[in-house]
């Protein structure tokens, strides 16, 4: 491309907030959803799918009906973390999601392949029409909260959940690098553009205690969480240490087994969402 | 999506493979590239761009002449890891891509952005044509090496690179968690439904070295790399451990100033590019 076309490209971007917003699809018949949040990152590999996980346990351990949506199409994580390996059952009216073994309801790309590793090597269209019909087509039924986990990147598939699904708001994961800081960034500024509301920041993989003497090691450097948050303007919700025990559980299918005080306060993170709606 | 149409998107998937693959794009006129190999690993977070940058250094130093295409539209890394932040030049015929203090060509969508963390929402057809300019219309010149790294997941960018430009072979990331490797094993897959071969797999993240006592720690589990990839039948490449010292120097854009024995066997992970290519 020349710089022209580069450009012009560029100011495309800028002006993505300024194009009319497709219309937000409304839920199916049969379902009374309370509340959207969908789990951003921009990064890969922040632990985004891990921390929806636990917010929906920490969610659904308070007595609340949780579903989550696993809108990352081509890399989805959630029905391994949960041991949910039911293919989502057709009952006419559309597919029903199968539960975990605490209730959760769970919908995935990964549930309707034949095994779990088989690509799926799909164009943006496609996996933007997925995502539509994990919200049009699921027999969701009464939900306090559904949770959407977002794919890395600020491509079709966040980009369609925020223009055409009625997202509340967004919970941003982020780790202590600032590599990854500037990536994040770029999603928190999607956000702005797009106009949905943003709960606030959690830093993942903050630290570690080493096994053997107890030291506190910073991994991937000093916990800047806080200070990331404020820089950019939104809450600092918490962070979450690398435990070695929380990796075993989600590569088991046994996410709900885990107890740590560190997820005692996540249904917390939420509370702000309805003074977000009210805005 | 009804049973129907989610088995009908799925049956398209497997069939991707059987679809003619669009014709490779030749290079410019004045570029002379010898070895094209990309990056992959389908998980995000795995450290893919680290390593991109790592064994580029690592040629560059065995004395070759290096580039690094970076496909990662939506979240690029590379000019960060590298200090690199001038704007591509543009000189008529296309682009002339910056150069890193030690001489490697870096082309990223961040060099065109006025800010580092401006988002870039774009969809799919976007993704895919930038990630074709920057093989068509950048000056890349005479190199043995270009790396292209690769965005997670297995759409639009992964797919427009492995149809679309004359990559030679792919390296594939992986990290210790069963997790990650499910993910890994849908890129593997794609590769071998469009026909790229694979130098091997790379595991990252494997341990922690606690900067007190000096214990090895797994951080995300029992390193399995070796295992994984003779599961998956492609040749191991070895191994590299979270070092802090490593992150510091990629948030710095420093990477090139990487001294650890760890890389020096870089270069030979690509060693049987020749023979794959006569293949």
């Amino acid at each position: 491309m020349n710089q022209n076309e580069a450009t012009a490209q560029k100011d495309g971007v800028k002006t993505a907030h300024t194009a009319p917003a497709e219309d937000k699809i409304p839920a199916g018949e049969l379902n009374r959803i309370k509340n959207v949040i969908a789990i951003m990152s921009g990064k890969g590999g922040v632990g985004k799918s891990t921390i929806t996980g636990l917010l929906a346990v920490s969610l659904q351990r308070e007595g609340y009906k949780v579903g989550i949506l696993d809108a990352d199409i081509t890399g989805p994580s959630i029905p391994r973390m949960f041991g949910v390996k039911n293919r989502p059952e057709s009952i006419g009216f559309g597919l029903m999601p199968p539960e975990s073994s605490s209730g959760i309801r769970i919908m995935s790309l990964n549930l309707l392949l034949d095994n779990e590793d088989d690509p799926v090597i799909w164009r943006g269209p496609l996996i933007a029409n997925a995502v539509k019909q994990f919200w049009t087509d699921v027999i969701w039924g009464d939900l306090d909260f559904l949770l959407i986990d977002l794919p890395p990147g600020t491509g079709d598939a966040p980009l369609t959940v925020m223009q055409s699904l009625p997202v509340d708001a967004l919970v941003i994961v982020s780790s202590p690098q600032d590599l990854v800081m500037m990536v994040v960034k770029k999603a928190i500024n999607m956000t702005r553009m797009m106009g949905v509301p943003v709960l606030g920041l959690v830093e993942n993989y903050s630290y570690l205690i080493c096994p053997k003497c107890g030291e506190k090691i910073n991994i991937f450097g000093e916990s800047r969480g806080k200070e990331a948050a404020e820089q950019v303007q939104i809450p600092y919700l918490g962070s979450l240490p690398v435990d070695h025990r929380l990796t075993e559980l989600c590569d088991s299918g046994s996410i709900e087994m885990y107890d740590s005080d560190g997820i005692k306060g996540m249904g917390e993170w939420v509370k702000d969402i309805e003074r977000l709606k009210k805005k």
